[in-house]
Parts: C-alpha cells; sequence; structure tokens
C-alpha cells in the first residue's frame, strides 16, 4: 500500500536540491512511499516561503486533502505562528487523519494541531535535515516512520503523554491561542544557536507557563555562541535549577536537537515501538 | 535637600570607570544628589554581578533603606527574573515611596515592582549609559529626574497610564507572576540586536498577551543583525501588522531604545512634566 506524503515550508523555503536528494533516497529505497513536494517550499518571499496567505494555502491543500496520508514539514526558520491560526481553522475532517512531523519553528504548528486535537502531530526531522551529517539516516527514520515501517522513537516514552519543542517555539507558544494543555505531559526542550543566558531566560519562562506538566526533559542545545563572559552554568545546570525554582520535575536529558539524530516524538501517547 | 540615589545591578556588572564617570558628572553638575554605587555592581560571578544571593541581597539593601531615595539600575544584561521573585518578597514598607529607574532586563524589575505597586517604577537610561555617545546626557536627565528638576518626559504621554519595556524583557515576563497587569495601558517597547524574524516573533508572542491594553507605541529597533535574506518588512512595519491581527491599536512611535536617547517613561500616569 502507498503512503502519500505532502511535504509544505511553514516558515523558510526548503532548497531544491535538498528535495532532489530526499526524492532520490525515497525513490531508492521506499517504493512504498510516494513523496509530494508542494511547490510552495521554493517560493523565496522576503524571510518566507511564499507570503502567509501562500503558505496557508498549500498548507490547507495537503492537510485537507484526503489523498494524502502524512503532511511533513521541509523546513523550520520562522513563519509557522503567521498562519497557525488560520491553519486550524481551516482544517476540515480530513485532517483529522494523518500525520503532521516536523520540528523547531514548524512545532508552532504541531502544538496548534494538538491543542486542537487534530491529527497526529509528530516532532521528528524535517525534509531539509538531509542537509545535515547523517541526514540521509533522519530521512530514513521519518520515512519508514510514515510508512509505518518499525522504527527506534526517542528512547524512554512511557505511559505518560509527550510533546517536544523547539525551546525558543513553545517560549512563544506560550499563553497564546495556539498553545496545546500539556498538563500530565513529560515536556522535551532543544534549542540552538541561543547563548547560554538566553536559554536561562527561556527557561524561566517555560518554567512559569508549564505548571502542573509531569515534568521536563532536556535535548541538545548546540551551537552555543561565544559571549564575552563565560555563562557559569551548563545547559543542564540550568534546565535543573529551574525546574527546582518551580517545582518541576527534572527527568533527565532527551535524544533530540538540531542535528540528524533528532528522534521522533509523537505527542501525546506514543503508539507501541514500530507502530506508526 | 540631598535626593540620596543607591545603584545596585540586578544582571551584569558595571565597569568602575563608568561608575567613576558618573560620580564625576555628578559631583560636578549635582551637588543636590549623593550617589552610590553598592560595591555589588562590580562584582563578576560568571554572566552576573555577583551570584543570585549577592544581587539580591544589595537589592533589598538599597530598596529597604530608609535613607536611600532611589534606586537607579546600573546595568542591564540579564539576570533580574532569577532573583525578582524574591526580591518583591523581601520588600518593606521602606521601599514603597522611591523610584526605581532602568530599563532592558532590569525592566523585568520595573515590571514586578508595578505589578505589586510598590514604589514608583520608571524606564529610563542606566548609569551604564554614561558610555554611549551623548551618555552624559542621559545621565543628566536621570539625575535631573530623580532630584526633582524639571526635566522632560517621553513625549506623547497623556492621562492612560503607561509601561515601557524591553521587547524581549515583556515577552519573557508575560504570563509569568511577576507580569504587571497592563490593561488600559500605553505599551511602548524597544529592541535592540534581534533579528527582524525574532521581532516579528516577539510581537506574535506579546500582542497574544496584552489583549485589553489601550495600544502599543514602538520604540527604536537597533542594530538589527544583518540575516541571510532581507526579512521582507520594517519593524514598524511588523508591529502594525501584529496590532492589527489582534485588534490592539498601534499608536505611533516612542523615543526609547537602547541609546542616549532613551526617553524617561514613568509607569503608570505620568506626573506633570519636571514633576518627578
Amino acid at each position: 500500500m502507498t503512503t502519500r506524503i505532502a511535504i509544505v515550508c511553514p516558515g523558510k523555503p526548503l532548497r531544491r536540491e535538498r528535495a532532489d536528494a530526499v526524492l532520490a533516497l525515497a525513490e531508492a529505497e521506499f517504493p512504498q512511499v510516494d513523496l509530494a513536494f508542494h511547490p510552495q517550499c521554493f517560493i523565496r518571499t522576503g524571510h518566507f516561503a511564499g507570503d502567509d496567505s501562500t503558505r496557508l494555502a498549500a498548507f490547507l491543500n495537503v492537510a485537507n486533502d484526503p489523498a494524502v496520508d502524512a503532511v511533513w514539514f521541509g523546513m523550520g526558520g520562522y513563519g509557522a505562528c503567521r498562519i497557525a491560526g488560520d491553519a486550524i481553522a481551516g482544517l476540515g475532517q480530513n485532517a483529522d487523519g494523518k500525520s503532521y512531523l516536523g520540528y523547531s519553528d514548524a512545532g508552532t504548528l504541531l502544538g496548534a494541531l494538538y491543542r486542537h486535537q487534530i491529527g497526529k502531530p509528530v516532532h521528528g526531522p524535517l525534509a531539509g535535515d538531509i542537509r545535515r551529517d547523517g541526514g540521509d539516516e533522519a530521512v530514513r527514520r521519518v520515512l519508514r516512520y510514515l510508512s509505518g515501517v518499525p522504527v527506534e522513537l526517542e528512547a524512554g516514552l512511557d505511559d505518560r503523554p509527550t510533546a517536544a519543542f523547539n525551546l525558543m517555539t513553545l517560549a512563544m507558544l506560550a499563553g497564546t491561542d495556539l498553545m496545546p494543555d500539556l498538563a500530565g505531559h513529560v515536556v522535551l526542550v532543544e534549542e540552538v544557536a541561543e547563548h547560554l543566558y538566553a536559554v536561562d531566560r527561556l527557561f524561566f519562562h517555560i518554567t512559569q507557563h508549564l505548571h502542573g506538566v509531569a515534568g521536563i526533559r532536556l535535548g541538545r542545545i548546540s551551537d552555543v555562541p561565544e559571549n564575552d563572559r563565560p555563562f557559569g552554568s551548563t545547559a543542564e545546570q540550568i534546565a535543573k535549577d529551574w525546574c527546582a525554582r518551580s517545582g518541576i520535575a527534572y527527568l533527565g536529558r532527551a535524544d533530540i536537537g538540531h542535528d540528524a539524530d533528532n528522534a521522533l516524538v509523537p505527542f501525546g501517547i506514543a503508539p507501541q515501538r514500530g507502530d506508526a
């Protein structure tokens, strides 16, 4: 049975050669997968992969298409929050059965979908992650997952509901009308290219907004820019400190981040391993 | 009558030569002002001007001192949110009569004080702003204001209550237990050294949290780093766009920012011009 996966970019555009590389890999290794990169992925309008109405229309086009089994986000960047409210409002019943997979800025849409219990949001590699060292394996992981082939998920998922976010994305979602209710959830966070003082500030913000969660797990905090002075504590010390201050359980590390190892984390209660 | 002003640093440390320059200016021009830089200003502990307990103790020491008329923040940086909750809890009745003046990261304390209606929070230059082009005049403005000499405030203050914040600082405050109720307020925001996509993202966040304000005025968005592609709209277009999306009135520009022209903005209803 063919799994039809449509790729759109709610934030920044995807380079065509990266789409081509994903298509080549899929063709060689996943005959059961039909991949369709929406032309919107390649539009460049200022910062974005097309203006808001173009990105919104592309998302709604694939999400509402009964012939599409899964929506895969091509790139993160920034921009999903500009269309997410209208996106939710424009989804019909055909949007509900499918998976939505990506992370980073696309986490805004995953969060909004999860808030409204539409479809199956999944934190995991973007199509554009093929550019990374080991990116082929990241793409294989996604294609296995979306086509129902057994595949490893984030380690340590248990019977508690889970959600995974980029730290900045979660901080900006917090308190907005896109924010899902994460009460009782294990919340995984990761960050890239932020100073440790900014990570500390983000933890102040999110821990204030996450009262009632089951706990926080820390993914990778990578590419931290060098500051004019050392911050004085590590990313894990920061996470532990703010968890302790706010009475939230710190539950250890998570295998997510802006890299090819970025694990798959289905939002909610994880299905059995390998059962997508 | 002498005005006794105490300077502390809730975030990053102040360089001693900058304190010396402020002291020299005050001695030459403001004989009615008694300036006291708390030794905590000069401590360096990792990112901060002393660890949390040191910065907290210094703030409480001067805020609770009946002999101190005003607390002036020496530097911003990052760190006020780490002590602001305990700071509020530790303030006694002597804290109430005085002004608290600064901006940027120190806005976290101004916001928390304002939430609890303690003292008179004022957005305005930091002592460390003496380092800037025109910094002498910024320092004079503060010393005039705090010593009751007539001085120009932000233009356009009217009979509506007002508050002014750094955009990131406000975004991180939003929804936390330090956030003041800004219903009916004109809210002024400024930012420095953030990409325009980040400014856009911050406006998404704050406009969601500012329902019920009288409107937003935009200060300077300065030192915007060059991105790999142009964002596609200006800072003012961003502010107008998010105000329109959220039904908040956009009320024009404001004369605040990370520069020596950064205007004085008393929180709440502004006193008559020159009446501190």
